[in-house]
């Protein structure tokens, strides 16, 4: 299958070079890692064991992508007043697209430009950032929900996630597309915000009892704008909230993208990440409070 | 009248230094500024005009303190477990103490060492900061209001209110001490805490309209947890919050207390601002959730 990833990231870098290693013709459009790919290939090092494309199709400019059967789209969210004119040129009559974005609001933006119904989203559950150019590293898990955007089962979105399970990526398809994003949020929330803000990792959030409880009245607050959303079934605190913080202890000390875009002086993606939730729920009267705060306080560093 | 002035910060020099200048015999308690003050005096810089005491009584060890009248005390709460100590030697048998320390609870603790009787409060509207040894810099404000521990109207209160306006400090005597206390907490809680925390002044604060938002939640949450505790009449939250923004606004970028002792490595002053506000409004079944936030995060930052 020709796959054109858009937004060559840490996790567009290593999903594309999940999917060329398995066999299908990947083609990655690239900015920072032009050169070094074009030179060395990529080299993604990974938990689940190290490996090297020694040749990779990296192009520098999207007017240079050929038309794919499937784009998928890893760019940062703040950038996507470019995303349909990225897209475009690899985007041909039966191509269809698919969103691994961070947050709400990213299908929308595709769906405008390239219709509805070819236009599916996914989450992905991924440790990954990049090393030196040309380098991906792969932290840890790495699992993919994805379906379509105006909900509902298809044919497509099962194709797709059995391509990524091929491929060796955790994948499965999913008929609520929302809920997915929104319990994605569950965890993105809290811990994005909170570790860019402090600076410190999740593991030093954690350590703290106090800052702990708050990471759990943040996530029920989520919880209570995504059940507010008529999703196909409501959002179970009691099962979701033990088991996220059970899986973020296994992460030690992770930085999320948002504390590392911070460090590294790029904008947060604070509209597709809080914005969009925080309107969707006081939309239907849920006062995400702690959010707002968090949300605010996230702006404070963005005037620049 | 003999006064001592115990915890010689920004607060205590200004407020000892106005006295001595009205015609009191102060001491002062004093740690970093002692070589400077006892080689060169006193020098205040004010808005209202600067002004020099070339002889200050000032004592490295408060054994070496004299019984006074009056204690005054300024100093920074996270030291408050030494309270008691460097106050005995000052308090005589018809000594009166009061305490100007910030947040909840320090009345408490000197009043379980010298008794309830002995005890006042009041709460320091007063913009400054420390300059170079000797140096105090008044930069706005200044105002008192203070008030017996055990609530009422006394006599003593009206007269040591008298003393400082005398001395050139505008100051009120107010039967209801607890209501002073939270209605400067008001105040404190939001940008004490925001301005430590994002390490940018009230004015960088106030710029932004998603922040002065959460200040103004932050407030009314504060206000609640108050109104909740008995206080002789409620506070009027659509009268003071208009009140304090105005007047923060003509604070400019104004660094409180809280954001300097984090810039400078100190502890801060949690539990009075914070720990006690959250406990006594939860007692009252308030729950001041950002505040809780706030709290928690700022915690982070002392675990050295």
């Amino acid at each position: 299958m020709k796959i054109a990833i858009i937004g060559a990231g840490a996790l567009g870098l290593y999903y594309g070079a999940m999917l060329q290693r398995s066999g299908h013709d990947v083609q990655f459009l690239l900015r920072r890692d032009y050169t070094a790919i074009r030179e060395k290939g990529l080299t993604v090092t990974s938990v689940n064991g190290d490996f090297h494309l020694p040749e990779v199709r990296g192009v520098r400019a999207a007017a240079n992508l050929d038309p794919a059967d499937l784009v998928i789209v890893g760019l940062k969210t703040f950038h996507n007043d470019q995303l349909p004119e990225l897209c475009r040129p690899a985007v041909g009559k039966n191509t269809a697209l698919l969103t691994l974005q961070n947050g709400l609001g990213n299908e929308e933006r595709l769906a405008a430009t390239f219709g509805d119904d070819r236009v599916m989203g996914g989450v992905a559950f991924l440790c990954s950032n990049r090393g030196e150019p040309g380098t991906v590293h792969h932290l840890g898990q790495g699992a993919i929900r994805l379906g379509e955007f105006r909900g509902g089962a298809s044919t497509r979105a099962e194709e797709t996630a059995a391509l990524f399970r091929k491929a060796g990526v955790p994948c499965e398809a999913v008929a609520d597309l929302a809920k997915a994003r929104w319990e994605k949020l569950i965890w993105n929330i809290p811990f994005n915000g909170l570790c860019a803000l402090t600076q410190r990792p999740t593991g030093g959030l954690l350590a703290s009892a106090a800052v702990q409880q708050e990471v759990e009245a943040i996530m029920r607050e989520v919880i209570a704008g995504a059940n507010a959303q008529g999703l196909s079934a409501p959002i179970d605190a009691a099962e979701v909230i033990p088991r996220l913080l059970e899986v973020t202890e296994t992460m030690g000390d992770y930085r999320p993208s948002m504390m590392i875009d911070r460090q590294e002086g790029r904008p947060l993606e604070l509209d597709a990440i809080y914005g969009r939730a925080l309107s969707l729920a006081a939309a239907r009267q849920v006062d995400m409070a702690k959010t707002r705060l968090l949300f605010a306080l996230l702006q404070l560093g963005e005037e620049s």
